[in-house]
């Protein structure tokens, strides 16, 4: 058995998060690791000549292209929850999209999927209201974008309702509860650090469709892609050893989209 | 003889200029009378949400709708001229497109050209550097839009040099020089505000391709597309008086694009 | 009795919530008026020539100089709740009281008060640790502002634990319940808009301390100032109709502070 | 002789340049070796928590605090020269003064100077408007601060005419011409990289009021305040050379405010 039905997973990391004289990933390092390149899109992150530099690297290796659509807040770097009204939100998000697509394009490829950033990511999690219009502006685009988000999210569910691919990923480096779920991250022990541990949950969850909870039980994950974060000082090195771990393993990795 | 060689000439209005709480132009009022509109892309005004809005509203009417590119500086409207780096202008210019493009979808229709605002526009008619980021910009979504804007200016000079159309556009309320050029807005009556004069001044252009300069010589003056103001009181009623009096002397009037 | 112990009350109302080429709220009537300016420090509205025109005008008509703080949000207006993290929302408080200081002294007087705007405000009345965050950011500058809201409201509680003044303030305006706090606005029936009746229950809240509430029981509101609106067509209308009702009534009007 | 009448330099670096999650200065290891930190306020980077950390921090060390303001262009590091309007740049300056300050008197000190930060700075020294209207933003704020940039600059002079303090700085890393100006950045050879040249320089300024210019001359340079640069790897390292070998030569530091 494994984490999906293809028999393969997609590595996808949050790139392009720079704003003007500013830097936070190493983009050409990653763009050499991942399968799928998470794109800020000028709402937390990511002025437009970034966007067009990451599409650029992004399609010289094969990466797929996703919009890291987000609530409009440079300051808190979307990571502050809002309560955006959902028509407002539905456009918002369809704006991201576009302007990311026309980088896309210019780079021979197109946007391959939407995944919600930061506060929007988990607020869609849980709420309805803002997960439909997430969807209601991917829609909207009339590409027929998969939505990449945790299996079980209003946010899937609102991708369904949309006509939509859902699209299921897991975290290696995140300690899950015995129900499945996500540990909080203001909890203790929500995040795991060592690489190693990383690398055996990241297989454990691509070939098995299993990781080992916070109680030690095991519980089943579903996911056709693995979050590797891109922000953080030996993060080509982690993801380095993960896509090593995960072919050594037997693991086949490419883009779900 | 005629403005060019259609026998038909189109009106343009600048529209959507509104952002979050705040509106300016009358919409509504103006998609009822113009034939193109250049919508604000958010970078000097327009907020996805009214963007969304014009666009299907536009399309409604049967207006083309144009993407109003402009320097990113909500706070000075896009009218203070500013020393973009061709490489951020040129990604700038792509962004808003790509942007707008989402939303011209949505309705049904398309982006149908490219005219720079404010600022850019003044300095896009003689700084060859901005003038050619913006074709570049133009290029790199690859729609093979046109730009619209003065004939002789830098700005139609790089649209052809990108392969682009560049067409023609002349002001029924500005005054023009003998040498056929527009009286800057500084000087003395560089603003023709008699509505009645306004109206005259259209069907001479459009039917004659000829203008009365400020001298008293006449001036031919060659264009495709009218621009009338649409953030002004009385804008809606001076674009009929407009329309209504191109009609009655014989002009068709049908968007460029 | 009065809805105070001085006998007199103040009239309160947003101004300055333009931004660039936008306005809103005709300030100059308004302040010909209203003996408070809740003024716009640029975080939802309210740019760096409107605060200095504002302060200005209002130090000339003897109009006490309040900042309107808001969240960072411009494209909302400052009417999305955010989930700003205390340390940053009291820096931001600060920063913008200090932004507006600077043209309160240039015009020959001070910012006097502090008041929360849209979703902050309705936030900060149920929200303890936003409310302490401002408070902080009040305290931050050291100048000693009292906090005006409602009565009862978290706000009020943090203003007094950082040993700071806490003003109440009322919505003739707005309907209450049995309980004496707001209708929200979502419920029908949440906003009065007839002007006599606005000015009857002005009267009654300023000169007695009470209103009538949805269910037809007389309820207590004790309020040192009334806010009225400012950027509604015929706000200036209905300021002095309040003005001039409340005048006939015998109370005074005047700051508090 | 020295560069200056008062047998001491002051060192000035460009601090605070983060914006929420992105930071470029390490403000922390500067502010423990330069005499005068020029904050950014917002404007081309700086959150209201940055300024009020670094201000914080600049009180500790006894490091003079001084506005470090700037276009409105966050995207463009404030990099892009922008056509502002005097009034507008007038106000804004007094913004930006104005929202440090609180931070500066929350931290037990005050701002003490103000500085143009890039485009702005180029700008003022040769254009006498943009010069006119920082120096009126400055003099507004009635706190009598001095106006720290080039000698011979338009900002130099507007200072003196709106009865400011004008003090000198001199770039120890920047090629000079054998008039004494600073070589375009454009040109070869504008900036000096050698460490040890850097030094010599610094003490041949601080304490002979003198260079060697471009061509070999010797030419005389007057200044109070050298610049190090806080935003490049070494930054700190360089900072504590030129402190050493000032010392070294005998020659005092301290803030000119």
């Amino acid at each position: 058995m494994s984490g999906n039905d293809t028999g393969a997973i997609d590595l996808n990391a949050d790139l392009g998060e720079g704003f003007g004289r500013w830097h936070l990933t190493d983009d050409a390092a990653l763009l050499a690791v991942v399968t799928s390149a998470n794109v800020a899109c000028g709402y937390h992150a990511g002025d437009a000549p970034t966007m067009r530099r990451v599409c650029a690297l992004a399609a010289e290796h094969g990466v797929a292209v996703g919009a890291h659509v987000a609530y409009r807040d440079l300051a808190g770097f979307g990571r502050r929850a809002m309560d955006v009204p959902p028509g407002e939100l539905a456009a918002e998000t369809a704006y991201q999209i576009g302007a990311l697509e026309v980088f896309a394009r210019a780079a021979g490829t197109r946007v391959r999927y939407v995944k919600p950033h930061g506060a929007l990511y988990n607020r869609t999690v849980r709420d309805e209201e803002q997960a439909a219009a997430v969807a209601e502006g991917v829609a909207l685009t009339g590409l027929g974008l998969p939505l990449l988000g945790l299996p079980g999210s209003r946010l899937h569910e609102a991708a369904r309702r949309a006509g939509l691919p859902a699209v299921a990923e897991a975290f290696a480096d995140r300690a899950y509860t015995a129900g499945g779920t996500l540990v909080p991250r203001r909890e203790e022990g929500a995040v795991v650090s060592d690489p190693g541990q990383v690398v055996r949950r990241s297989v454990g969850i691509a070939r098995d469709g299993r990781v080992t909870a916070r109680d030690g039980s095991t519980v089943r994950v579903r996911a056709r892609s693995l979050c590797v974060h891109g922000d953080t000082a030996g993060a080509r090195d982690l993801a380095v050893r993960v896509r090593d771990g995960l072919r050594a393993a037997g693991v086949r990795l490419e883009p779900f989209a």
